[in-house]
């Protein structure tokens, strides 16, 4: 390849700080073991970003350097400014930014606004087995994973989803206690690509989990933008003549 | 409503005849237990067709007279006349005759000729249960269907299936051994709407559970046609001077 | 049909004010004229409503009493009360009232909400011809439009349009100029079906066209929810034993 | 990249022999014209196959060698052998070999089986201007085309196009008689991507214009396979017991 991606981890990092099932999982905060991960890749530049940070360490400058930005985010929705909410979404659509939405992040204000739906589902926390099945099998995102994996103990997620059809379906998951879930989604806003993927519970080891960082690592190639001239809107003049090709 | 609807109920009908475990079931053919369950609606005008007649009881003034044509077969697939599956796919695209295709008619030939693809997919047949999932609350076809069914005894259909991915995804199935499906998709072709609905199984009373007999109902509905006129296509002239408005 | 459609006819209602060229072919405002079209159909039951009015003339009890709102907005999209825009998403969302967007609704807050982009285009106001052409002839939208039909005075807006790919095509629209336009677009989401159609600049007596008048009818008619029961979704319990069915 | 591509230009090849005004612009063909630009990009393996040829150039070991084929054809589509479009659809569905089809190739029976739709649409050759507009901006198959490009003389394909909504719509044309087209189709099936693009009329230089090879090009990429792993179908097994993770 060659082309460098430059991925920003960002997470919310609450809970890792006051739960002591979450710190003993993850004792410097998720992003730093999703971090780990993406950088083992020679060809990812990764840095890390958390809510208490200044401008909750995603300012403009920052996401200048961003092609693909992760986010966790669960306790602390309502508390993400609009402002950022609104740098970010810009960036997605106006600079093709790539967006890789993680777990209850479903619920977040950036994921809100991309999908302009209410984002709701269904929950229990019960620690039960999910599978998650590839319905895609030539997708970027679906590389390297052969039919399914597992993750032991998950949270289960629950259809009906509150989103619109999404323009790629990816994953499928099983939970054993009798649910489904679109647990891969992909959509395309202006001209960036988002893609939400739900396993990640905070108190379960799951970003430690080989497969699901290959489809994270997966997401951020997919995601990765190209570089596109700004479409060309506004005030038009009339067709020309058009000399003879 | 008013407007009359009218279906022809199509069944290979060979196994009922054959196999003393579907014949337990369905003595009078499985055609005959989803047509009684549909001339209970008073605004349906229900036949049945079978492969054994001829021109497989699909002759071009039945087809005329059909507005829309559900589907089972399974053994028989290859001895289809091609003719007829001609006249089925054309009645569809071009006249907007409803198709539903069920069960083990994901293998059809008129199913990959809607598709393109392969239509291949996982399966088990262990009389495991179903759980039928609504992914879609607000669609026509899930109306009176709240949140989910089970189906106690059912046939295993696995993702991934072959398929292109559907114009719109209504049902998503669980099963106990650990597989997900999607099991209600739609597919727009032509003026002619298509839903392929898994739940089936001959040697399982599925045809008679109230929910499955719902979905078919539902569907019959979402997929007969409105009168449309022809489409134009063919030589066309440029644009005519056009009047102000 | 016997079910009777509550539609809200809402518009800015500013430039009708201020504009002599506006007032002369809409002396009582754009809404008016939508409105008087739509109040002709026996089972629809109209009001309006207007940006200056309290609430912008959607309080809770009149969305309550809504099953179809339209929108026109242009010089005052920024001005819009985001509590009403909550108030109308959430309405379309969790509750499915339909929603059509008109013209340069397009850059409204509600439509940037239920798109998730920023929904620029090209745009010139030269009085050209508009050709609107059916891309899907079977869709309910485009019935009573045989193939196409003709704007004698138009402004265009071109592509690239900034929105995500529609859940459904119906018309695009050529322009004398030279460009093209996806002008017939319906998306789903949540409960709530939405139409934009771009047809409609207030300088010209475009909503006295009764090809216009006949799609905002059948999109209202599109759009209006059926009964559909809130979907399940929160905290949930795993599977109980299935007795066989 | 690194990767190389092996592409597999087809022609129908008849018109070029026995007409002359096409025989004036492509003396050797368009297959030719076509495998003569693509030769030119140094990671391109690029081979050409024609009607005439025995089993029509495409042996199951041209294909086995073959990761993108384009396809040109119009008077001799009923007379393709069968047997040969099975195999094409094979590779397509089953092994994710890319196929681009070009013009006339719309009505061809590959692409008819790729669609299971008819596929017919408005024509005119009258030579007039056509002038292609990106709708999909950030797309693989626009890069290099910002905005829109003009073709000096076409032949018109327009609206209603039956074909099933595209799974992206990159292009549409604007026609100086008055039409548009959705003239640039992504389509997938199975592990493999289909392109259709219409401009390509034989009378034309269209195969020598930069921009239609570059989105030729960009096809050609978008469309060539990586490597997949064959789906698991068939008969599964139940969940074994799964180790927590």
């Amino acid at each position: 390849m060659g082309k460098r991606i430059r991925v920003t981890v960002w997470n919310e990092f609450l809970e890792e700080k006051k739960d002591d099932r979450v710190k003993a999982v993850y004792p410097k905060g998720m992003h730093e073991a999703i971090a780990a991960s993406l950088k083992m890749k020679p060809d990812f530049e990764v840095r890390t970003a958390t809510f208490e940070q200044e401008e909750h360490g995603l300012s403009e400058s920052i996401l200048n350097e961003t092609d693909v930005l992760t986010w966790w985010g669960h306790q602390a929705h309502e508390k993400v400014s609009d402002q950022i909410v609104d740098r970010v979404q810009r960036k997605v659509v106006e600079d093709g930014m790539g967006l890789i939405v993680l777990h209850s992040g479903h619920m977040s204000k950036i994921f809100r606004r991309i999908t302009g739906t209410g984002c709701k589902l269904k929950w229990r926390d019960s620690g039960e087995r999910e599978r998650v099945w590839v319905v895609s099998p030539a997708h970027p995102i679906a590389q390297g994973i052969t039919d399914h994996f597992d993750i032991g103990k998950s949270e289960m997620y629950g259809e009906p989803f509150d989103i619109p059809a999404p323009d790629e379906l990816v994953f499928v998951s099983w939970y054993q206690g009798g649910e489904v879930f679109r647990s891969g989604c992909c959509f395309y806003r202006g001209l960036g690509k988002v893609f939400y993927f739900s396993p990640g519970h905070e108190t379960y080891p799951i970003y430690f989990n080989p497969d699901v960082l290959r489809v994270i690592e997966n997401a951020v190639r997919w995601s990765a933008p190209e570089p596109t001239p700004k479409p060309i809107r506004g005030n038009a003049k009339p067709l020309e003549e058009i000399p003879a090709k």
